[in-house]
């Protein structure tokens, strides 16, 4: 099966590699062309990814249509607030993409302004692909040396297309299951972003384990509350795509979410701390358009509302985990 | 509130100190006299609990009979296979015990042999009294320093006096929600400390944080598995007392059950470690006994069967994550 891997930040650049491992023929299209030089002559992502040999079997492109003209499934490895524009550059080198089939997000959040989720953008975008989501717990480190991992593909409605990509991107080393609730697994790689901002405050301001544990306890029943007032099911986010990939995040030492938390909560500001970042920090805009939605239809997200008070309207750190865990004493 | 804490191991030390800074008369009961009386003039735990003062509004005790004269609440802070000998001695010096109405277990595991969970234990030996549970992701160090947690406590039926008991030991550092399914609080205490053994079979493999949580994904669907064919609600392990300890003691470094996992991985027999450890690995025995337990009942429970070979089978650790990852490709 033929693959195109749209963006090589550290995620899109280990995909490829796997893919390329499996025996399918990747092509991995960085945005911009000094990039994708570095990364055809380089064969290291120097960047994002350092230290892992990139093997000769990875295309790298940078035009899309004649990436597009062999691709049978497009992989969207790019920030979420990036996605409408790289639909649009596809759609626009669509003419002789006869064999496309698949467009899949790889990003975790949702656009801001719209709070659109990837595949909404993706079918608003390209019309006549079938759109997909590929989420759960993975370290692009880990998946690029071939440690094992477990995924979930997500598409509106199972069906055959669905079992055919999950069987060629499943291997030895990745486990990919599927799920028919798109709407769960998008909302749960979206708000776990958020929620590992607050994993590492916790850990910035050296709180202890104990409370990073009671907060993320909240954070997951928030999480199914957000998923349930739009339209996903609850059983989704006890799933790999959910507490599998809150629980990575929260506690992994890559994480660049956790680790914007930790930042903040040792004095820097969202601002510094985003500015001088290699990659993006999606729970960043995930927490500001999430905080809007929901606000908008009355859901109660009190954990999601202290993150976006203190990104957005400047409350100080120390205040929001007591905030958060000083509420009335009631039932479980 | 006058209480009795019954075993003075990290927790049980840390417990009683908390109950001392709410300003309640607390007995901390050590099992021999000579740790009572190290306890008494050193004011500190060198053995459990180093480092922390033990304030000297903590009366420690030995006598049960003087100890229970006046206390209306008595914790038992001793491992799950010492809970029936210990009940047994309280129920032998009860006859001037007026006040005493709880008695609530801080254990978590299960009876080998009977598979009874710790609240079974206490009806079953001390009739007459309520018993209950406190459970949660408590790391004791932290809740001796006065650090942030929270917690749940669990009785078979709510009533005035869980409220009671629940008001008097929350305070500004330790959040305690009441729960009335008793069963699933058990279980999850219990079944969290085995899966944490298997959390740090992979910390110890060095197999990476992805296959770690997707690890506990599984251990956790398992978990509410095992909770419902034996009567409990799922939605409790998605709580403090599941997910919450689950998280905890998995990625805590503290952890003693998730530390032997991971000396396990590195090399030493299970005899080695426990033989040269301080304090009791519960995960170990209560590993066995809900095995024995599920396979009686026809539970599937492939996480913690792999946990019991690996244990009591000598099943070679490393082929058992891959055979745990490696089963048929499915929807979630």
């Amino acid at each position: 099966m033929n693959f195109a891997v749209i963006g090589a930040g550290a995620w899109g650049t280990a995909f490829a590699i796997h893919l390329s491992r499996l025996g399918h023929p990747a092509t991995l299209v960085p945005r911009r062309f000094e990039q994708a030089l570095a990364l055809a002559s380089g064969h290291e992502n120097t960047e994002h990814l350092p230290g892992v040999e990139i093997p000769s079997s990875v295309q790298i492109g940078h035009e899309l249509t004649p990436v597009l003209m062999e691709a049978e499934v497009v992989l969207l490895a790019c920030p979420a607030q990036a996605l409408r524009e790289t639909c649009g550059r596809i759609q626009k080198n669509r003419a002789h993409a006869t064999q496309l089939r698949f467009v899949i997000s790889l990003a975790k959040g949702v656009e801001t302004g719209t709070h659109l989720r990837p595949s909404e953008i993706i079918n608003a975008t390209i019309p006549g692909v079938r759109a997909g989501i590929l989420s759960g717990p993975t370290n692009a480190g880990e998946v690029a040396l071939g440690k094992l991992a477990a995924m979930v593909l997500a598409t509106a409605r199972a069906c055959s297309d669905t079992a055919e990509i999950q069987a060629a991107i499943s291997g030895p080393n990745l486990r990919v299951y599927t799920s028919d609730d798109i709407v769960g697994v998008e909302l749960g790689g979206a708000l776990k972003n958020v929620y590992a901002i607050a994993a590492g405050v916790c850990d910035g301001l050296r709180r202890g384990d104990n409370v990073k544990a009671a907060l993320l306890t909240r954070a997951l029943a928030e999480m199914i509350r957000v998923g349930q007032a739009l339209g996903a099911r609850p059983e989704t986010f006890y799933g790999l795509s959910g507490f599998g990939d809150l629980i990575a995040t929260s506690y992994g030492s890559w994480s660049r979410n956790r680790t914007f938390g930790q930042h903040l909560a040792e004095g820097r500001t969202a601002g510094e701390i985003i500015s001088t970042s290699h990659s993006v920090i999606e729970g960043y805009r995930t927490a500001q358009s999430l905080a809007g939605l929901c606000a908008e239809r009355g859901i109660d997200t009190p954990v999601l509302n202290e993150i976006h008070a203190v990104l957005f309207k400047q409350k100080p750190l120390d205040q929001t985990i007591t905030d958060l865990m000083g509420r009335n004493l009631k039932a479980e």
